[in-house]
C-alpha cells in the first residue's frame, strides 16, 4: 500500500470518530451577524485553537476590531510549497427558528435517501469544510508523521458579515501568510458525482432600507385612504428595481459589466444544469434578456430582496397604516463593478421614488468586488488532478453566485494564485433552515483534501508563475 | 341648581376617582386577536360585570363561541325610552412593544401640551369610551338615584376581530337586546373643539396573502438570479393593486359602490381637514382621480397593506432567498359593497398575477358590510342637540374610514336608529404604540352622556318611526 493509500485508508477507516468530532464543531453557536453570537464565536475559535494545537500547529486566537481569526500554522521537513488554506468558522443566524425539525446547534443525523446526514446550523456552510481540511491534516499527520508541506491554516470568524476586518489584518500579517498558493475551502460542488474549482466568485454588498412615512402608526380605516403607506411606496421601489425584460432598471448598475465572451457562454450552456441543482427549482424565477441560467448565476449581476417587514407582522389582525417599512437587499457584482458606485445609484434610485413627507433611511457599508482567478494556474490544474482521482466526474471549472470576500483581498495582497474548492452541494440548505451534510461527502471530501495535498507542484521546480493571475 | 347640572358637577368633583377607576380597567390585557389575550379579556370581562353589578345593573358574562360580552340592564322607575348603549373592552394587540415608552397595559400619566395625558393600550380605542359611558350612568345614579331611561349596557371582546360571535348572540337574544334606540359609544369626534355623530361606517374584510416559491429558502448569491423572489411577486402584486391614478385595479371591486351625491360632497369639501387630522400628515399620501380627501374617508372604499413579512427580518445580515412572503390586507368597503365578492375578485386578481411555481395561500373569511344611518332620525337630533350644549363648536354629521360591525347587525336585526357618538381623535394613536387620552375629554365625554341621557325622547309620547332608517 502506498503512503498515500495508507493515508486515505485512515480517512474511511477513523469516519465515525471524525463525525464525532465534526458534531462538536457543530455544537458552537459562532453566529457573527448578531450580538448574542459573540460567546459561541469566542468558544468556537478557543476550541479550533487547541485542536490545531493538538495537531503540533503553532496556533493562536488573532483578535482583530471584530470577530477573531484562527491561525495556525506547522512546518514540514520536506522540500515543498508553502501553502495558505482559508476556511470560515462563523455561521449565518438560524432563524427562523420555527422551521427547523431539530435545534440547528444541536446536530442531529437521519438516514435519509441512502445518505447518512448531519442537519445543524454550518453543517455545509462552511464547518464541513473547515473540518475537511483539518482530518485531512490530522490523518497526514498520524499516517505519514508529518506535512506534505508548510501549511498555515487561517479561519475566519466574519465571513458571513462580509468579512469588515479581514483587509485590515491581512495588511498587518502579509509576512506571516506569505505563501505561494491560498486554498479557499469555502466552496460547492457543480454536483454529487461531479467536484469543481471556482475561479469567478461575485462581489456582494448589502444594504437595509427603511421607508419612514411622517406619521407614525396609525388607525388604517381612519387615514388609510388619505396617508402615505410606507409598505406601499416600498412595494413600488421593489418592483421598479426589475424592467419588463429582468434587467436591473437603476440607471448605472451596470457600469464595469462586461459581456461574457462568446466560447466561455457556449461552454456554460452546454453544462447540464439540472443536475447541479440538486431539486431546487427554477419554475417562475427571474430572465434576463433571454440570457441563459448558467450565465446569469456565474456572469451576471443582481440583486436580491433578502427580507421585508413592516406593520402588523404578528399572529392577529391589526388595522394598522403602519409609520415605517423596511427591506434588506443584496447586490451580486461581476467584473469591474464597484461596491461604492452600485450603493450610490440604488440609494439615488430610491431616492428618487421617495413621495413628498416620507424619508428614507439606508444602512450599509463597504463590500466586495468580484475576483476571477486565471484558469490556466498549474494550482488549479494539480488540485483538478486530485480531485479527479477520488470523484467519479471529471472537475469542472465553474463560476459561482456566491462571494468569497478573502480570495480577492489575499491574492492581491500576497500575489499568488486563489484555488476555491470545496464539496458544498445545492440542496444543503445553506443559509436556511434545516442546513445539513452527509457524512458520505465529509469522508470524500477530506479524502480530496488528502489527495490535493499530496500532489502540489513545487515552485522551486517546476515553473509556476510567481505573479498574480488575479483578473479584477 | 338643576338636577342636571348637579349630575355634571358631580362628574367634575369626582374625576380622580374617575381616573383611578379608569386606569384599573386599562390594566387588563383584553387583546382579544391573541391566544395570549385570552386570560385578560376573561379577567376584564369579569370586572367589567363586577362594576355595573356595583351600580345596581343585572349584569352577566354572556358566553359566545369565541369570547364573551358583558351584558347589564336596569329599569328606570321613569316612563322613558328602552336605551341599548354598546361599547366594546378588547383592544388591539400592543406590539411592536419596543416602541412604546411606557408598558401598554401599566398606565401612565403624562402632563403634556396643556393635557393630562393617559398612555396605555385601549385608552382610547375604545375603553375611554365605555368608561365615559359607565361614569355618567354611576353620576345620573349617584345624584338622582335612578336611571333617566331603561337602559341595557352591552360590551363585546372581539370588536377587534371584527365581530364573529356577535351574529349569533343577537340572533339568540332579540329579546334581550330588544329596544327603541342604540347607541355605539365607539366613535369620534370632528376636532377636540367639535363633537360628531357618524352616520356612515365603512364595511371591513381583512386577508393575510401568502406566497410560496417552489423552494424552501436559498442562498441568495447561488440562486438569486434564477429562482424566484417571493418577496419579488409579493411587492409586484402590492403594487398593482392601485393604477397610475390611485384608482384600484381589481376588476370587479367597485361593484356597489355609488357615487358621493354632489349636495353631500359640497358639504364634505367645506370642511376643514386640518382641524380634524390632529397633525397627521397626508402628505405624499394616496390620491384618486382628484377626490377630495373627506370623500375619500368616508365615502369611498379603499384597500390597506396593514403588514408584511418575508426573509430576513431579524437583526443580522443573511443572504437569503425566502421560501415565502407574507402580507395582511384590509379592505374598506362602502355602499352596497359585499365581503364575499370583494374577497373573491381580489384572490382572483393575486391568483392571475402568480408565477408559475409559485402557490399563494390565503386567509381571511367573513367581514362586515358598509352602513348609513338616516339623518333626519329624531334621536340623533336629540343627540346632537345634548353634544353641542357641552362642546364649544356644534356638532357634524359625519362619516368614518372606521368600521364597527355591530351597528348593521344591530339595527338590522331590531329595526331601530343607531347613533353612533364618541370623542376619540386622530392623534389619540388607536391601534399604534403609545396610544393614549386625556383626562379633559374623559371628563368631557362623561358629561356628554349625562346630558344625551337626560334628553332621550320618549316613543310613547313623541312620534318616533318604529321602522329602521338603515340603508345598507
Amino acid at each position: 500500500m502506498s503512503r498515500l493509500d495508507a493515508i486515505l485508508d485512515r480517512v474511511d477507516a477513523d469516519i465515525t470518530v471524525v463525525v464525532e468530532r465534526f458534531l462538536r464543531f457543530l455544537r458552537f453557536p459562532s453566529v457573527s451577524s448578531l450580538p448574542e453570537g459573540r460567546e459561541g464565536i469566542r468558544a468556537c475559535a478557543d476550541w479550533l485553537r487547541g485542536e490545531l494545537a493538538a495537531l503540533g500547529f503553532a496556533a493562536r486566537v488573532a483578535e482583530t476590531a471584530g470577530h477573531p481569526l484562527v491561525m495556525a500554522a506547522r512546518r514540514s521537513r520536506r522540500a515543498g510549497p508553502k501553502v495558505l488554506i482559508y476556511g470560515h468558522y462563523d455561521v449565518q443566524p438560524a432563524d427562523p427558528l420555527e422551521d427547523w425539525a431539530s435545534p440547528p446547534f444541536e446536530p442531529e443525523i437521519r438516514q435519509e435517501d441512502g445518505l447518512t446526514r448531519i442537519y445543524a446550523r454550518g453543517a455545509a456552510d462552511s464547518k464541513s469544510q473547515v473540518w475537511s481540511v483539518i482530518e485531512a491534516l490530522r490523518a497526514w499527520l498520524e499516517v505519514a508523521g508529518e506535512l506534505p508541506a508548510d501549511i498555515t491554516v487561517m479561519l475566519e470568524g466574519e465571513e458571513e458579515t462580509g468579512s469588515p476586518s479581514l483587509p485590515a489584518f491581512i495588511d498587518a500579517h502579509r509576512e506571516d501568510l506569505a505563501c505561494d498558493v491560498v486554498f479557499n475551502s469555502d466552496s460547492d460542488m457543480w454536483s454529487r458525482q461531479r467536484p469543481a474549482i471556482t475561479t469567478r466568485l461575485k462581489g456582494l454588498i448589502h444594504e437595509k432600507v427603511t421607508i419612514f412615512a411622517p406619521n407614525g402608526d396609525l388607525h388604517s380605516g381612519h387615514f388609510g385612504n388619505v396617508a402615505v403607506n410606507p409598505i406601499g411606496v416600498l412595494a413600488g421601489i421593489l418592483d421598479a428595481i426589475h424592467d419588463g425584460r429582468g434587467r436591473v432598471a437603476i440607471e448605472g448598475f451596470y457600469d464595469g459589466v462586461d459581456p461574457v465572451p462568446p466560447a466561455l457562454r457556449e461552454k456554460w450552456e452546454a453544462l447540464d444544469l439540472d443536475e447541479a441543482l440538486c431539486g431546487v427549482s427554477v419554475e417562475g424565477g427571474p430572465t434576463e434578456d433571454g440570457l441563459g441560467a448558467v450565465e446569469r448565476m456565474w456572469g451576471r449581476p443582481g440583486i436580491d430582496i433578502n427580507g421585508i417587514m413592516g406593520g402588523n407582522t404578528g399572529a392577529g389582525e391589526r388595522s394598522v397604516l403602519p409609520g415605517s417599512a423596511t427591506a434588506r437587499l443584496s447586490f451580486r457584482l461581476v467584473g469591474r463593478q464597484r461596491p461604492d458606485h452600485v450603493r450610490a445609484v440604488f440609494r439615488s434610485f430610491v431616492e428618487a421614488h421617495i413621495p413628498c413627507g416620507c424619508r428614507v433611511a439606508f444602512e450599509g457599508a463597504g463590500g466586495s468586488t468580484a475576483v476571477s482567478v486565471d484558469e490556466a494556474s498549474p494550482w488549479i490544474a494539480a488540485a483538478a488532478q486530485a480531485l479527479d482521482a477520488e470523484w467519479p466526474a471529471p472537475t469542472l471549472i465553474k463560476g459561482t453566485g456566491g462571494a468569497v470576500p478573502l480570495v480577492g483581498l489575499l491574492t492581491e495582497a500576497l500575489g499568488v494564485d486563489c484555488v476555491t474548492l470545496g464539496f458544498i452541494l445545492g440542496d444543503d440548505a445553506i443559509h436556511a433552515p434545516n442546513e445539513r451534510y452527509d457524512v458520505e461527502r465529509l469522508r470524500k471530501g477530506i479524502r480530496s483534501w488528502v489527495r490535493i495535498l499530496a500532489d502540489l507542484p513545487d515552485p522551486r521546480t517546476s515553473p509556476t508563475r510567481a505573479a498574480s493571475h488575479l483578473k479584477r
